[in-house]
């Protein structure tokens, strides 16, 4: 009886550690296992495998991958989150302001007129409410925003962030891989969560820019921050911006389909002497996240004519977010 | 006898190991032992020590030094060596350029011309001679240079790196810090040499640029350079550049006199949260490097007003180059 029961738990003992061995094992759990979540294991072992033809050496591994609709949702926008946040903010400090759309309608929570503002109406908002203060200022503002802000659902910022991605980054970064964002989101927004969200240091962070001015004078020693683009980081700035910031091409390129913006960085990382790979989040995916597509379809159809690899949110990925 | 000549061999192994024990233990073996030496090896051991009240976790130690006159020889300007390369090449594919002023000195060696350039026309010159190429091309003229080049005392330009700077570098990187270059020089010229001369990886240089496009017709897919500069990296725009590319203040700023160039970039470095470390290059050193000084002496001045300390190259530095 005694030799049994050693005998049972000898047995149970196996097969924990053999499942435990088997999670360790898979780097992609909430992927599903298939031949997407296999051609992106089988890249990475070819470039890291030393001695082959495919090997490409660690300081060349640059990965760079969109935010909005890639690292996480959007719709909604979360920089637009934190724009009405900072409208409201704006309006009780000068209740004067509460005459003037948008901010009438963001002040009463008038939703139809929000959904309805123009990309030019939403860009103007973003710089008025994201300009006009001190760096220091601002990023204590962004950080009060990601303490308390919730989205319309009811969900914590934090729980917007695609856990597939995030194991993703985590893996290529296990490989070598010197991972970036390369994103529209302005860049300093970002960079407040881009090391907890994703494990990326700030300055591995690319995005919009303001015009920043320096000043030295009347008690402040900061970078100013002027009501002024100075780079909007979409379509074919990606690639130079990666070219300014990095100086490589990336290896690793990964985008969404939504508005075509990631395409000409996609086609960028293929331009190189390395070997590359290249993928495009398709938001087909209702009941657990969004479904909306391109309406002339470029990004698929790139994708297609380029031999750049799809994830179907729907088909390759067990799990969207860390909390339902 | 036989125990004498042990005692005399374990005395003299106890001397050998005393001296190389003391040899690892100094970090910095080109700089001479004094005070501003040991203000060095203070400030990195109060911010590395954990527990004080002056410790900087790992992430926010970043540094950043200019690179002309602080890394290397400003006098003469390297980059100023590559443009005359280029613009022999652009005449021996053109000869009609050398009709052409400052083609026709360059071409013809007219020293006498070439030295009295002003400084619009020399910019006026890295610019024709650093665009209207794509980047792949751009970065395969620039290894042709460095491979090949010399000043004009006959040095290879590898030669003209200040060595007690790389020790610094080096010093910095094993206590945790991130080095980074911020320079007037062009990004992409400094970027061929930054990992080989300081092991300062291309992805932490920041410079002034040009304008960039990205063309992806007719077989291209890459960057092309644009004859127009984007950003001249000197001055106020120094802290600019810094918070576009890393988002953090350096802790550790570096720069020389001789332009005033660095003095924002070190002012902003003193606006932060943590302590920090400033140094000023002087260029006093006539027999073994170069003697200039700013007429209004405005880098050395605010050295004293705010606390930074100064290299005097001839006072200072053990040794200024690898070889002589």
């Amino acid at each position: 009886m005694k030799k049994n029961i050693i005998t049972l738990f000898l047995i149970l003992t196996c097969i924990v550690s053999s499942r435990i061995s088997f999670a360790q094992d898979d780097p992609l759990p909430s992927w599903n296992d298939d031949t997407l979540k296999a051609s992106i294991i089988a890249f990475v072992k070819s470039v890291t495998m030393d001695g082959t033809s495919t090997f490409v050496p660690v300081e060349d591994r640059v990965a760079t991958f969109d935010n909005d609709g890639t690292l996480w949702c959007e719709k909604p926008l979360i920089q637009g989150l934190f724009a009405m946040y900072r409208a409201k903010q704006m309006v009780e400090k000068n209740p004067s302001l509460k005459q003037k759309q948008p901010y009438k309608a963001i002040a009463s929570n008038d939703m139809a007129y929000i959904q309805k503002m123009s990309e030019q109406d939403l860009i103007k908002l973003v710089v008025a409410t994201h300009t006009g203060l001190t760096e220091d200022e601002y990023e204590k503002q962004v950080a009060d925003f990601f303490a308390n802000a919730k989205a319309p659902n009811g969900k914590s910022v934090a729980d917007l962030v695609y856990k597939p991605q995030v194991e993703l980054l985590q893996y290529l970064r296990a490989n070598g891989f010197k991972t970036y964002i390369c994103s529209g989101g302005t860049v300093d927004f970002m960079r407040a969560i881009s090391i907890k969200y994703y494990g990326i240091p700030p300055e591995q962070v690319i995005g919009s820019t303001f015009v920043y001015v320096y000043k030295d004078s009347a008690g402040i020693n900061d970078i100013y921050r002027l009501p002024k683009l100075a780079t909007f980081n979409d379509k074919q700035v990606k690639p130079v911006s990666i070219q300014y910031h990095i100086g490589k091409r990336p290896i690793f390129a990964c985008g969404n389909e939504g508005g075509a913006g990631d395409v000409y960085m996609l086609r960028f990382s293929q331009g190189g002497k390395y070997p590359s790979y290249q993928l495009i989040v398709n938001h087909d995916d209702k009941e657990r996240e969004a479904y909306y597509q391109e309406k002339d379809n470029k990004s698929l159809n790139w994708a297609k004519k380029y031999g750049w690899h799809v994830v179907s949110m729907k088909g390759n990925w067990k799990t969207i977010f860390a909390t339902n």
